[in-house]
């Protein structure tokens, strides 16, 4: 399911650009996996399992870029790309397990607790998020210690009971209720959302970006996070899981409501549309060296996995 | 089992600013909740059923009292023994789970995926550690942005990979294998000992402690971490669950090598005792100040509970 009729010259570019930052994001993420030894090899190699070697590194992407916007050190936006990235994969290997999601299949490969064992997953997520925090945290991040802790504050906010682990429980409560679209709406802010406006802040948070800068970098993070959802319950809905590689129908199995199966795959296009012009419209301050940030608000919702 | 023969008189100065303590550090952690609204409510009564209302508050009263050393400002002091306490409890819930100790009672009570179910409880634990690192990173925790980090840091440092859950990976590995005492050593600092060394070293870092000072505190933790973990291991061996709030006997049942298995019940009460008074020797350069934290290296092997 695309929601474009071809690919772009602007798409092609992005997608270079999205390769050559999931490479730097993939190349800082092995540089900062604690060292594998020791008694606990077990939980480091399932950290780098579920962490290493996939993923279109969407979040990563939008903290270098941002960064990029406000001159920031590329190694420094790196070590932050790849904490959101570590929290991101935590959060994958917990809605995996079978007291939540019980998905075997994630990017096309066994999910951590198959390829492991439940407990070991737990932990490996865990240590993940830990991980995500200490890295912020440390002096290389950012040379100020106030924007390392802006970092670590925000990131825990749109990690937490009022961000993604509160959007799962909402998730998991939902199931074989009847949800309205305000109550999607919030459902999916809080899930998926939050962390990816996170990735867009923490650039603008890395750059010491003004207070009017950063809320329309927030907003322009709101707006694609919300766009990605959408587009990702479309795939879900008409996708394979070998064109997307993981298991797909899984909302309708569940009888979960998604903004698809409230507005029709045809008005949940428009919307996701809409939101990615809205993304957009975010950026007009910026230059053009908001482009890829500009081309990727296109990408979210033409993507096909 | 008793490591001492009758309570002393200072036992009950100590049992009497415990209690204080964890009344301070009970009150903090009702303030530092999420608030119980919106949908995602559950999570957080799920959060609250884990985090209050019970336990010795060992690692708060360890931040405090350090912190008091120091002249730390009581309320900063309070916020990092709720962000410790919130981490302990999340490793609590974690690691009653079915697949990893599966374990029905804690504190006397249902452990959370009882009372709630089990995706419920590995949310609140991932959200119980997202808070944790928050507060730390909130201004009100501490007026220099420095020390935020490096309280930030240091945690992330003992409950990942190469601390806390580092330790529960290894005790999982464990089961049924003949671990040396070199290597039961080596699994309970990081499962028990690095997060109880922290809480002391959190009181140091709030007050800008010199280096000197600073790892004396760290030594002093680490030794009445090891030497409570011993006394747990006796209490598990030879406590009943009436006594203790907790499921007995567990260790032996699984087959886990403990120093109580490796040594006998008499030579390991030896070696908590011997780690006892190095923990006391380490505070040599404080003065009365440190009374507390004297009695309460003594007071860790005498328990009953």
């Amino acid at each position: 399911m695309t929601l474009t009729t071809a690919p772009t010259p602007i798409t092609d570019v992005l997608k270079f650009a999205l390769a050559a930052r999931a490479e730097q994001v993939e190349a800082m993420l092995d540089a900062l996996m604690p060292p594998t030894s020791g008694m606990e090899k077990r939980l480091i190699d399932a950290m780098r399992y579920a962490s290493l070697g996939g993923g279109k590194r969407l979040r990563g992407f939008l903290v270098i870029e941002v960064a990029q916007l406000f001159g920031v050190a590329p190694t420094c936006a790196a070590r932050v790309a790849a904490s959101v990235e570590m929290l991101h994969a935590y959060s994958l290997i917990h809605d995996d397990l079978p007291a939540m999601d019980d998905d075997p299949l994630r990017r096309g490969q066994p999910s951590t607790h198959i390829a492991f064992d439940e407990a070991t997953a737990i932990l490996a997520g865990d240590a993940l998020q830990a991980r995500a925090f200490e890295i912020l945290a440390e002096s290389d991040t950012h040379s100020d210690s106030e924007a390392r802790c802006e970092l670590v504050q925000a990131l825990g906010l749109a990690s937490g009971a009022r961000g993604m682990a509160g959007g799962q429980m909402i998730d998991i409560e939902a199931e074989g209720k009847a949800l309205d679209l305000v109550q999607v709406g919030r459902l999916q802010a809080l899930k998926t959302g939050r962390l990816i406006q996170y990735s867009a802040e923490a650039g603008a948070i890395l750059g010491r970006a003004n207070t009017h800068q950063r809320q329309q970098i927030a907003a322009y993070g709101r707006d694609i996070g919300a766009a990605f959802q959408i587009a990702d319950d479309i795939l879900d809905a008409t996708g394979t899981a070998e064109d997307i590689g993981k298991t797909t129908g899984k909302d309708h199995a569940a009888g979960k409501a998604t903004l698809v199966s409230l507005l029709g795959i045809e008005r949940a296009t428009q919307q996701a549309q809409m939101l990615s012009q809205q993304a957009i419209d975010h950026l007009e301050s910026f230059d053009e060296g908001a482009a890829r940030l500009r081309d990727l608000a296109a990408f979210v919702v033409a993507r096909r996995s």
